[in-house]
Order: C-alpha cells, then structure tokens, then sequence
C-alpha cells in the first residue's frame, strides 16, 4: 500500500474546497478523470529536487517551474493549456498547502484544470506533472518537421541567462558585485528558476501556414539539430545576431563563462525556437532573427566573416572546446 | 539543463527502432504527442524504488508493476487502454533496454502505445506513469458513485495475498517451512510484484446498465469507504463471505497476522470492488459476492452472527485494535 502523506484525507478535502469541485480525476474522485471528448496534445515532464531545482527551493516556486516548464512544451506545439494531472512524491512534513496554493493559483491563470494525480512519500521531492492542451480549430499543431530551405530562423527571446543563473545558484554569487551587476545576477537567477513559457508566441505561430517550432530546453545547438533532422534541412546562425545584452556579458565576465558557449549550449532557456517564410515577423517583441534554414543537413554558425560546424553538444561539452 | 542518462541518443534511437516509428510523442518526437480526436479518461500513479517496490526489484518486473498498477484504474473506469507516457528518473548505469524492453512487451500485450515521456537522471528510481484509456461507444464509464441501496457488493478476486506477499518481501520468508507454505509464500509474492488488473471486467461492468465500481488499492475497508461516500450509501459487508483460502490462511498463520485485518485494509490486491443491481452476476469465475448496499451511512462488518461497524482505516490501524 502506497504510504499516504500523513494528512492524505485532510489535504484531499482540503483540494476539494480549493478547486469548488473543478477537480474532476483520481485524486480525489474516481479512479481515472473523464475528459471532455476532443483533440489533445500530451506532455510529462519531472522535476526533482537537486536535479531540476536547488533542494530547499521555496515550494511556491518549485511549483510555478514545474508548471511553466511544462507549459513550455504546450507553446511548442501551439497549444491551449487545458488539463494537467500532478504525480508528487514528497518528504515527510512537506507544505502540502503551499505547493497547491502556489500550484492551483498558476493553474487558473492559465486556464488550466487540474484534473488528478497521485499522492505519495518520497525522501527527496519528486514531482512529475502531465499536461493535455488544446486547440483552435482554424489553427495546427506546431511541430519540428515543419522547416523549409528558405525560411527564416527565429528565436522567442534571449538565450543563456538562464544557464548563467544556474550556474549563480550552484556557485553562490561573487561578493563586491556592482549595484548593476547584482541586479543582473537576480534576474538571471530568477529567470532560471521562473521561466515564462512562450504560450501567446506560440498560439500565434499556430495560426500561420508555415514554419516548425520547438523551445529551447537543452541548449540552442543541441536543439536546433533536433529541428532540422526533424525537417530534414540545415540551418545557418549568425553569432552576430545572438541577442547578448550588456547585461549578459557582464554576467558572464562575472562567472568567467563564454557569452557564446552559454547562449549555444546552456539550456532550460524556455523560449521557442521557430522557422517561418521571408517576409512575417511574429508580433513578439523580443523575437530575433537569428539566421535561415538551408538545403542539406549542415548546421554552420557565421562568426567573424568565418563558417563554423555548429556541433550537436550542450554547454559542458562546448565550454571544454 | 535536465541531465540526460548517458546514452540518451543511442537509447532514444533504440526506441524508435523498437516501436516501429509507433512512438508519436514528446520522447522522441515533438514536444508534446498529438492524439487522434477522442473520449479520454486519463489516470497517473507512481511506482518508487523502495517505496511501491524493493530496491534492487528486477527491471523487467518493475516496468510490469508500474503498468499493472496503472492499468488496474483503467479497468475500474471501464476503459480500453490507449496512450502511455513515462516519465523516468533513473541511477547511473541504469539498464533502461531492459526496463523498456518489458515495458514495451507489456504495453503491446495491453494494445497500448507509448506515446511519449520525460527521461532523468535521480539516485533512487523513480518512475510515474500516465495512461489514457477509451471505451466502446455503446459502454458507460464505470464511476465509484453508482451505487444503489439493493445493489449486490462484489469483489473480482481475493484480498489480503498481496499484503501477505509485501510482508514476506519486507521481513524475508520464515525458514523451515513446508513445501506447500513455500508455494503460498511464492505466489503471495509474485501476488504483490505483479498485480494483474481486471480489464475485462471493467469491461463486461461498462456495458451494464448500473452499479459503481473501483479498484482496492488501500485495502477494502478503506476503499469501499470512499465508494459508499461518493454514492451516498452504507454498506454491509458479510465476512464469512471474504476470500480466505486454505492457503492464506496458512500464510497468515506464518507470518502472524490476522486474516481477516490483512483481508480488510491489506492493500494493493488491485481487483475490483463493484456493485451490480440483484440477479446479475459476473462472467469473472474469481468474483465473489461479499454484501450489500444499504441506506444510509454506515458500514457495517457482519461477523459470527454479530453487527460491528467497519473502521475507515488500512491495515495498521486494523491491525492495532
């Protein structure tokens, strides 16, 4: 028997308030939830405490990521979020109350309901959330398939200040630090730990004709060639039109990391990485162009007047070159 | 940046070789897996090392388990199995081939596809499964809030083996013991590691015009506490009816406890609980008729002529009195 959290019954009557009866799954109710017949997208993604987020990570914010981590996967495919289904392994004395809290509030913002899950001990926190998402019925799913020689490369946001966080997380963050350079360091760490997931991009990108998406989890390299052997074309990047602002590089001079390798390979960036045909510019204002899908399978990054092999590796490999 | 296992490419392609391209998911594909148009129930359930199974538990079995479990709310919906998805937190030097080698046999068995997953890397295995299931048109998903007064209690199999078996895991089997209690003892094991889920029931259940249904999972007492809660009725449960075999009762004997405490809140004997309208009975030749529906509240255990009321508790607080 599945040991329950000390609470079990308390805490599902207490759901049960929380949620006026909008949970309708195997929490709390029946063995499974029924859905509403339609059309879904699904996606599992874990995180665990030490793995995917510092140990001892405030809750309310161990459950946002989760959620916006997932709910990334959602933007990918031009998804509305519409069910999300919680496994929770979790150590004795757990805050039981401000995991959901923080979890069920994310959830209404985003019009997500959550739909069931299972409830169980674990040493370390482990959790492993299912999202079901939805969509327009004038609109497609995005996938990685859909790159055409041709196409513009894009990209939803920056990329590597996420990984600099991380990397500020694990170290501690220098000491005699600027004003300016804490601030940066604060909103490097936040935007590792709260990532903001690229839903209205990639609703929008839905409603195009053309054009494949992804967001970028591990590193924009390593998933940049997962799109194009997805699409079967190449891609060239231009260095140059990475977005590095002020602040990024002085991140990095802080860490002693390569603005580069960190934008190329670092990871858990969270924002789409997206093809569409010359001439459309998504309505997001932090999109950026970043170079074109070509013919063939290289992928080539231009730097300093000078063609490179853009390798298939995530930052540790391209940090050790 | 998620560690992936240390082969993750080598052992995504294997996959994709293996499923036949049928793997249409977040896995290996896109980043969420699109379903064909549909009625979904969808449930999801963990299985940790040490925690749902022994540590150092054959792989192959331990996929199985994590499947059966799941499969056993499928069955108590009533539902056909669809989609899986996996997400996989595993040790270093983990053998996924042979974990997803059985994994996959099963799901085939099952008809399910593996549609997608998250893979990670954590020091104690780690897995928690989603599964969505469909159901013939002209069937009723089964719900654990159809019962009736008047209605017939039932049982699909025995209770209590399976606790036996965890017993026998946790503290070892006695020495010395006869070669037919070392049978018992074996199949009250295997009982425990490999639940086998009762989908045709669930089937035969749907296509019925009424009654509630579930799967024991936290022992009977508890579990038809939930069921007559969420029907709004009492129940009255005859005990000379239970299953106690000649053989569980010597396992009982063999390892100190008391049949009818490990029978009551045991836990784990993944069969279903269901009630059927008088004058039907089940296909299913191990289902056993254990009681009856009443008005009311309470639920009441019928025991050598005498009426006591039937505690809301597992097997520890049973077997505390």
């Amino acid at each position: 028997m599945t040991p329950p959290p000390a609470d079990e019954n308390r805490l599902i009557d207490w759901l049960r308030r929380r949620t006026g009866g909008a949970l309708i799954g195997d929490l709390i109710g029946d063995d499974a939830a029924v859905l509403p017949a339609g059309s879904f997208v699904v996606t599992v993604d874990h995180q665990i405490a030490g793995i995917h987020f510092p140990p001892g990570l405030d809750l309310a914010l161990a459950a946002r990521r989760l959620l916006a981590v997932n709910l990334s996967d959602l933007a990918a495919m031009g998804a509305r979020p519409a069910y999300a289904f919680l496994a929770l392994a979790a150590p004795p004395g757990f805050d039981h109350r401000r995991f959901f809290t923080a979890l069920l509030a994310a959830c209404r913002r985003h019009g997500l309901t959550l739909a069931g899950g299972d409830l169980a001990r674990h040493s370390v926190l482990t959790t492993s959330l299912t999202l079901l998402g939805t969509k327009e019925e004038t609109a497609r799913w995005l996938t990685r398939s859909g790159a055409r020689p041709g196409h513009a490369l894009w990209l939803g946001g920056t990329i590597g200040e996420s990984a600099a966080g991380r990397i500020l997380i694990e170290r501690g963050a220098p000491q005699a630090a600027s004003a300016s350079l804490r601030r940066a360091m604060r909103k490097a760490m936040r935007r590792h730990l709260q990532p903001t997931p690229q839903l209205a991009l990639g609703h929008w990108l839905g409603r195009q004709q053309e054009g494949a998406a992804m967001d970028v989890s591990d590193g924009l390299a390593r998933d940049l060639h997962r799109l194009c052997r997805a699409s079967g074309v190449g891609a060239e990047v231009d260095a140059a039109a990475l977005p590095f602002t002020d602040r990024f590089r002085m991140l990095c001079e802080a860490i002693g990391a390569d603005p580069l390798a960190l934008a190329l390979g670092g990871g858990e960036d969270y924002v789409l990485l997206f093809t569409l045909p010359e001439g459309i510019a998504p309505p997001e204002p932090g999109a950026r162009r970043i170079g074109g899908i070509t013919k063939g399978q290289r992928l080539v990054l231009l730097r300093e007047g000078k063609h490179t092999a853009l390798p298939d590796a995530g930052w540790d490999h391209l940090a050790r070159k």
